[in-house]
């Protein structure tokens, strides 16, 4: 594609050679002569000079100082979400092939098909299933029975989906993620012994959510599981029965969160974070990678430590802690002088 | 069915109307006319007043203060028990079609089946297997050679079971998990690189074990790694090679024990625990949440900490941290006073 | 096998009966008259006098106090190398029989198949793929368009890889595993919902890399996600995208490397270990388990801590904290006697 286009597209400032024919993006520190790279931050600036790119992105503000004049540049507002556009539209046509339903897939009585949709080898649909418009079902998934997979969603591959859960439109769902599962509900009878809690509930996967490999979601022992609208979760999360997670919420690899706990919108969950059952975080929060929460959390705010606290005072603690071979020093001088 | 059955079944006291037809469990928040819901827990009681439920099951001490005539009740002695027999009743018939073996499946040779055995799509069965009378298993599972799943145990879709391993009967293993991998066992040479030391062991699942999606469980380096009867193990975990774990203890979901550690009956490890490899906890050990325990247990209890100790000295450390403030200006004053 | 032949396997001596026949392998507290054990870490000397093994390999130092005319011995460098030498010798066989291409996979077109190779029951293979010489797929596994096996590789049922990922020589994958799934990442758009940025690069995995079961490894942003010769992962790990993983590196079950984090050779990360991303670990570092690393490590040894430090500072602070109720006392005897 030539640069000139890619300029047009992103509605930029070309300063360069419109004819540049660019096949690909690279990395800053590694791209070649036919690749688009940019600069967001600061810390990459010193690679404008030495870059082997053939062009580069760049913020309306950016400051050249020694101007190059083997390499054009194209300037727009925030360089980092024009990349990513950029890597869009050169990489749209990898996956556009992929429809069709295999002959060596097994789709149960009843389940209404959409069009444009890939159903891959040894997928296993059971009956009664929706599958709409431009959905992508890739290869060992299992699908139980009465699922709905909304418009133009994707299940990589070994995904499984256990009865009844229903996933929104335009979902991603990574290999190895379980959604549905029964959540961990068992009544300890007098003689010791744990009888199940029959889990009857399901999950509801709304619209424009990710889920990394190998999460697992439960399903609610009654009601339902809810991931909101445009939630990103990360590899290995772990989601229990009936608990919610509010619109555009983040959740890195690695946390936890136990059952019937919701999150607000908008909260950023760290790596390895864990959440008890039954709490209330409130929308905004961010919880720094791996703090423990057991309590609910009304304030927006960041939190951290292995107890969870506001920052400043997890700062302050830590602080404390360091200082007491001082402290201690402080006594010996005092007895001595006593 | 007859909310009057319903209360027969319960060998519970029924006020109200026997006649009331129920079709489903419900929430007590959002159940409707024709759906039972209890009240066990005292932060429930309030809801007596304006559920829309058509019938609650109490126990036999609730005080009712304002009687609604719209609202039957039953009577017995542990509401969440007598619930959750509901919830099986109500809801048994689901599942109970589902026999008869696949013709997408591959079973080996010389397997013996029983009857009334399910055997969904893309299942792979090794040789030599048992598949004891009224098992389940679920589309897209691998067994390997040599595996015994013994009676009415199910395994959901997507389950991995290695060379050897044995599964007791009405086992519930959950989508993604894998029995029976390698244990992680390397011997460093004097050139500093690893060789692999062969895992010859198995594992072996004992009966009324269940087992939450995408857990590890690796099969012993010689001899066996052993899941006791009744023991409840929620998503996530890992259980390494050589482990045993006691009769009906519970363990949450993300914990990890390391290899040849001996966990006794009746514990209940929290969500994130991580436990040292060739320690012994003994029974009756209650380890909080995201606790890590170095060190074998010997006394039952409850252990908390990010280095696991009696939760009263936990607790007492963490005061004595939360007042290092106040220590430091007591210091301080002396210091101006001497 | 005949002892004899053992002996001359190993290159040891032999004392004791030369025509003994072996036929297993066993754990020194439970091995039979026709199996051998080892003694290695001196916990295990105490078993010398009971064993009811046939046969022990011990180091050619071990003094024996009570000689037992009923126990041969192997006398050798090094036991605990000699004895997983032995364990190979005695459980070749059991995998050699498993090639062929079943008549239930899925192989795309343009395939490269090596000889003697095993793709089993339900394995979809995407288009352009090479597989070496050697290599064995398992029931049920997921392999993406443009994929690279190489000689002798095994991958255990059930796995995952994505689209462009090469895996190197000898290399064994544990179920569940999934390699090359999309990187976590996001832009966050001026409406505060986030765009995905597209994840273009792939996995490498080089030669005698062992991964355990349920990990994941995503695929770079751009360029490549990096696993070094001779690495070894146990289960449920996280590598995030763009990571790199030097040579001979350990890494224990449940550890999560963040996004574009270097490590150096030879590391030995402990279990649950968490590590922010951007970071370079350098050679030889030992990181203990549940430790959280946040800074980048520039020099060898043992770090230790929820926030990771040199273990000697880690365990001074933990000393300093014990002591909190004795130097408060210490205050309060101050303040009386002011």
């Amino acid at each position: 594609m030539k640069l000139s286009e890619i300029s047009v597209f992103l509605n930029g400032e070309l300063q360069g050679n419109p004819d540049l024919e660019i096949i690909n993006v690279g990395k800053i520190e590694t791209a070649k002569r036919d690749e688009i790279s940019f600069i967001s931050n600061p810390l990459y600036e010193k690679f404008y000079n030495n870059t082997n790119a053939g062009a580069l992105i760049l913020s309306k503000d950016f400051e050249i100082k020694n101007n190059r004049t083997d390499l054009s540049v194209i300037r727009v507002q925030d360089p980092y979400l024009a990349f990513v556009s950029v890597v869009e539209l050169l990489t749209k046509e990898e996956f556009e092939d992929e429809t069709g339903i295999s002959d060596f897939c097994s789709v149960g009585k009843n389940c209404e098909l959409g069009e444009e949709i890939l159903i891959s080898d040894f997928v296993h649909i059971g009956n009664n299933c929706k599958i709409e418009k431009g959905v992508k079902i890739y290869s060992n998934c299992s699908l139980g029975k009465n699922v709905i997979i909304g418009e133009n969603s994707v299940l990589k591959a070994n995904v499984t989906i256990y009865n009844g859960c229903r996933i929104g439109k335009n979902v991603i769902i990574h290999s190895g993620t379980v959604i549905g599962s029964d959540g961990f509900g068992f009544a300890q009878q007098s003689n010791g012994i744990f009888k199940k809690i029959p889990q009857n509930g399901i999950v509801v996967i709304e619209d424009d959510v990710e889920i990394g490999s190998n999460c697992c979601v439960d399903r609610a022992t009654l009601g339902e599981t809810r991931i909101c609208r445009g939630v990103k979760i990360d590899n290995q999360v772990q989601i229990a029965h009936n608990v919610v997670i509010g619109e555009d919420t983040v959740i890195v690899a690695q946390a936890g969160i136990s059952g019937s706990t919701k999150i607000g919108k908008r909260c950023m969950i760290g790596g390895k974070v864990g959440i008890v059952g039954h709490l209330t975080i409130c929308d905004d929060v961010i919880i720094g990678a791996a703090v423990g929460v057991s309590k609910s959390i009304s304030k927006p705010g960041i939190y951290a430590g292995y107890r969870a606290k506001p920052i400043k005072e997890e700062l302050k603690q830590e602080a404390y802690i360091k200082n007491l071979e001082e402290l201690r020093n402080r006594i010996i001088k005092l007895e001595k002088n006593k």
